[in-house]
C-alpha cells in the first residue's frame, strides 16, 4: 500500500521557495488552487506554489493521497457553511508523510504519517508546511487509502453511532445514502458493535451489484427509497427491532419516512441534505412518539474539542484498531494522479458513481 | 374563592348508587359522558352515573371546577394520541374536594383538595370515587381557578422551561400561541426565573387588547406571526439575546421562523400543532447551527415518573409557591355551570377566544 512513498520522499530539496528558480523543477510544490468560488471545473487550477517557511513550529508534509468529498466541492462552489479565505487550496482530508520538522516540534518526526486535525487544511497539493497543531499523527501500519479517507467519514460515522443514542448489540440503525463514504463506514463500525443496519439507497442501474457490495461490507438489510415507503417494511421488523437511531444524509421524503420507522424516543441525526429539501417531521412524532431531531457536523465537533484533543486521538486509535482487525476498510476508491484532477472532479460530481475519487500525488 | 364548596359538601349521602332510587335527587352524581367519538356538541351527554364503591383504597371526590382544554376536545373527537375506553367521562384537569376516604387511604383526608395525578380521569362530573394513587393533594391555600388549571398547562410550561436548556436570568425564550393556557404560564414562570419572553400571537381584531393583557402578565415582547417573518426582527435582537429555547404549539411556517431565530445549539420544543402542519427544518439549521428539535407531552412525562412521584410533587409545590407569591395566576377564565356545558364547549372551540372555559359543578 505504501508503494511510491520512497520515491516521493527522495525527490530532492523541498523547502526551496518557488521564487528561487535555479534548482531543478520536479520538487516544486504544486496545488489545486481556486481564486474565486464557482464550479470546480471552471475555477480550479493546478499551480506552482511557494512552500512556507519551516520556522520553529512548522512541519513539512509531502501529501500522499487526498480524496474528493462532497463538502470539498461545496466549499469551492461557495455554498458550504465553512469557506476558506481566497485564494485557497482545495481538499480537507488526506494523508501525508512528514519530511522535516521545525526545532520546536515535539509530537512529529520525519517519516511519520499525518492527517488533518481540522477542516480547511487544503490537502490537494504535493507539499506544504503546516503548523504542528493542525496535524494528527497516524499509526504507521494503516493502509494508504484507509489513512487518506479516515479523518472525515469514518469519524462522522463513529460519532453519530456513539453520541446520540446508547446502542448495543441487537439494536438497529437505519440510514439513507448508505453507499456514501459515511454510509459505508456506518455499516462497518455498527457491524463491529453488533448493531444491525438497515441501509436505504436510491434505485439505479445495476442495483444488485451495489446491494451485493454493501452486503459484503456487512450491511444487514439493503432497501431502496421506494421500498422504504411500502407497507412490506412491516415484514422487515419481524426480523429486526425498529431502529433507535436514523442517520439522514438526504432530507425530504426519505428523512420523513425514516422518522416514521423510528422507535419511540429514538433520534434522527441529519448530516447531509443531498435531496436539497428540508427535514419535515409530523407534530405527532415529536409530541407523542418523542422522537428527537438532531444534526451533526464533524468540523464543529472537532472545533468543540480544540482544548481536549484526547477524545479526537482516542477516536482515531479506535478506528485504526478496527482497520487492523479488518473490520473497517476504505470505501471503494478510484485513484487519479493529481495532474489529472479534472477527470477526478468530474467523476466525483456524477450521480450514481459510488467510488470515491482519490487524488494521488 | 372557595365559595360554594360548603354547600356542595353538605349535599347529602353521596355513596349511594344511582340504582337505589329512594333517596332525594340532588345528590345523584352527574357526568358529561361520550359513548362514541365525534364532535363534542354531538356526542357529549350529561348523564346520571352510579358512584363506584369506596372500598379500602377509594377516595370519594366532589369535583369543584374543571377546565376545557384543546386536548379534551381532541380526545372526544378521537384524534388524540391518548383515548379513553368508551363510554368515557370527558375532561382531564380540574380540582375536587375529598368527601370520604377508604380505610386504607393514608395520604388524603376529607376536606383536602385534590387534582388528577395523570390524564384520563374524567373530570367533567360532580362526583366520583377515584383510587388514591390517581390523585395528588394540593395545598389548601390555592385559589380555586388556579387549582383547577394547574395540572396540565403550568406543569407543561414549567417542564419545557426546565428540561431542555439550562436557562438563567438574561436568557430569552420565544413561543408561539403565546396566549394559550401554556403560553400564559410560560410568560409568568419564565418571568419569575428572570428569563425574557418573546411572544408570538396571531393578528386579530382587538390585537392591542391581547398585547396589553400579555404584557400585564409579564410578557417582555409581543409580536404577531407576520412580524416574526420581517427583517425588522433584527431590531428586537439588539435589545434581547437570541432565544436558546423556542416553544412551538403551532407548526408549519411559524415553527420554521422561530427556528431561524434560535441561537446556535438552541432547542425547539413542539407541544402542539394548531396549524395542522408539520415542523419543517432546513438541513443547514440542523447540521451547521446544531439546533435540536424535540417534543413534549405532559401525559408521557407523568407516566415516566410513575415510580418516582417526588419530581411531580416537587413541581406542584414550586408552582404553588409561585401562585402564593402572585407570580403565577390562572389564565383568563369564563366559569360556566356544568349543566350549561354546551355553551362552554362551543366557546372553547371558537378561534380567537382567549378565555379558558371552566365548568363549575
Amino acid at each position: 500500500m505504501r508503494l511510491g512513498v520512497g520515491l516521493l520522499r527522495g525527490a530532492g530539496p523541498l523547502l526551496r521557495p518557488a521564487a528561487s528558480a535555479s534548482a531543478p523543477a520536479p520538487a516544486r510544490p504544486r496545488a489545486l488552487v481556486y481564486e474565486r468560488h464557482g464550479e470546480p471545473a471552471d475555477v480550479l487550477q493546478l499551480k506552482d506554489l511557494e512552500l512556507g517557511e519551516l520556522g520553529g513550529s512548522g512541519v513539512h508534509v509531502k501529501m500522499l493521497a487526498a480524496p474528493i468529498n462532497p463538502s470539498d466541492i461545496n466549499m469551492i462552489q461557495g455554498t458550504y457553511a465553512l469557506l476558506s479565505d481566497l485564494p485557497a487550496v482545495g481538499g480537507n482530508e488526506g494523508v501525508g508523510e512528514v519530511i522535516e520538522v521545525g526545532s520546536h516540534v515535539t509530537s512529529l518526526k520525519p517519516g511519520d504519517w499525518v492527517i488533518p486535525g481540522d477542516a480547511g487544511l487544503g490537502t490537494w497539493r504535493t507539499d506544504a508546511v503546516f503548523t504542528e497543531e493542525k496535524l494528527m499523527k497516524l499509526p504507521g501500519d494503516i493502509p494508504l487509502l484507509c489513512a487518506a479517507t479516515l479523518s472525515v467519514n469514518p469519524c462522522t460515522a463513529y460519532r453519530m453511532l456513539s453520541d446520540f443514542e446508547t446502542l448495543g448489540p441487537g439494536d438497529s440503525v437505519i440510514q439513507n445514502a448508505a453507499n456514501s463514504g459515511v454510509g459505508q463506514a456506518v455499516i462497518q463500525i455498527a457491524g463491529a458493535m453488533g448493531i444491525k443496519t438497515i441501509n436505504v439507497i436510491r434505485d439505479r442501474p445495476d442495483l444488485q451489484k451495489l446491494v451485493d457490495r454493501l452486503t459484503a461490507l456487512g450491511a444487514d438489510y439493503v432497501i431502496t427509497e421506494e421500498m422504504l415507503r411500502k407497507p412490506e417494511m412491516k415484514e422487515l421488523f419481524k426480523k429486526v427491532p425498529k431502529p433507535r437511531l436514523a442517520l439522514n444524509c438526504v432530507g425530504g421524503k426519505s428523512a420523513t419516512e425514516m422518522l416514521r420507522l423510528l422507535q419511540h424516543k429514538g433520534t434522527m441525526v441529519t448530516y447531509g441534505g443531498m435531496a436539497k429539501q428540508p427535514v419535515t417531521a409530523p407534530v405527532s412524532a415529536l409530541i407523542f412518539k418523542d422522537v428527537k431531531l438532531r444534526g451533526f457536523w464533524m468540523t464543529q465537533w472537532k472545533k468543540d474539542q480544540a482544548h481536549n484533543k484526547d477524545r479526537l486521538t482516542g477516536m482515531i486509535q479506535t478506528l485504526c484498531d478496527l482497520i487492523r482487525k479488518g473490520q473497517l476498510s476504505a470505501p471503494a476508491c478510484t485513484e487519479i494522479p493529481l495532474k489529472d484532477y479534472q477527470i477526478a472532479i468530474e467523476a466525483s460530481m456524477k450521480p450514481f458513481i459510488s467510488a470515491k475519487q482519490i487524488l494521488v500525488m
